[in-house]
């Protein structure tokens, strides 16, 4: 019998998001532990004492955290399962790896300006992701290679990582009145979106942007509580 | 024959350093291009035009840039020749990984302060860099097993990650006179550290802390040239 395996996490963070489409992509069965808003479980805290943040995989019990590194452990240790996760190539696994951290350091931060979740100017924000996705729009075209994934004839690696973010795109897009997956300025981009929320191991994992936008009231509401009541 | 392998980077650079220790362990012949003090070479900024920064591999003379996706496409695109770097075990693997990505996050910042080479409070860097070592010492623990390295019975991944800053280490206890790598604290990490250092595959790759130290002059006095120069 196969070990289990378990998300903990919660549904609106993309770094949690891309975790289940790793899985799916590799058709492996998941439990998913939501954690709740504002409280952090005694399992996420055991599992990564280091961080204690979401997500972590628990296979077997054993936990992995940090989510590229969890993707990469998914494609690992379910080889022989599903779809690869990143290319077979030496070189394009390399160029996967390097546009995914870029992809983390430079859109999650300004992506919370813009969602209200910190502060900081917001049309400094946009600008900020704007610009990483202009500079994505031509990682896209070098490794698509004129197909239609980072990944190529399938998603993979790059894919699933900046893909993570397209709910979030669209709930900063409400939430600041600014332009942000923008069709004029990266127009392959864009395409590739609608593509990658169609695909059969992404459906309904990639969150709306209208419950996200909603999502976010909560856990404002919520971190504003938890500020309020510490002596 | 061959495609050439060439390091584009400064000896001083622990990112640069770990990637010539990753290709001696692989037995990977290469050619050093040695970056000037202060001033980024036409190759360097043509091959990273996203960070602009060293390390570069050039392979063949496609460039892989950040040094910890230059250590994965090393182990993997010479994987037939030397020793691996990252363990066979999927699980293993991502424990290595997320402690070299732990590595960087903690130690590199507060290291430069220790060395002056940005401001901010060196008691308070020393201890940051202290906590770090002391969660080091128990991922130690856990990954060798009992055996001399990160990597079990050889160095891997992780002891390269790790001891690419060994240099530093030394430099920093000796400009800011605070003990940084500890004996007392961190026994496991100083006996591992040695060992590290007299490996076959090491050698002179890790910079003296001698000579490190008079670098951080050299490096000091060039900022301060560039900034007084600026109009």
């Amino acid at each position: 019998m196969s070990e289990p395996v378990v998300v903990v996490g919660g549904w609106a963070s993309p770094f949690v998001t891309r975790v289940c489409i790793a899985l799916r992509l590799k058709g492996v069965e998941y439990e998913f532990l939501q954690e709740a808003v504002g409280r952090k479980s005694e399992l996420l805290l055991r599992s990564n004492p280091v961080y204690k943040k979401m997500p972590v995989l628990l296979h077997g019990g054993r936990p992995v955290c940090e989510s590229l590194v969890i993707l990469q452990y998914v494609d690992e240790a379910f080889s022989a399962a599903g779809k690869p996760i990143l290319p077979a190539d030496p070189y394009r696994r390399a160029v996967h790896r390097f546009w995914a951290e870029y992809a983390d350091a430079k859109l999650h931060s300004p992506l919370r300006t813009l969602r209200g979740m910190v502060g900081g100017d917001k049309a400094d924000a946009a600008e900020q992701v704007s610009a990483a996705l202009r500079q994505l729009e031509e990682a896209f075209v070098e490794c698509s290679g004129g197909k239609p994934y980072f990944g190529g004839d399938d998603v993979g690696f790059l894919d699933i990582v900046v893909g993570s973010y397209i709910g979030w795109f669209g709930a900063a897009e409400r939430i600041a009145g600014l332009p942000v997956l923008d069709e004029a300025r990266t127009p392959r981009l864009a395409a590739w979106a609608v593509r990658f929320c169609a695909h059969e191991a992404v459906g309904d994992l990639v969150p709306d942007a209208a419950r996200l936008v909603e999502f976010g009231e909560v856990l404002r509401a919520a971190l504003a509580a938890n500020a309020s009541s510490r002596p």
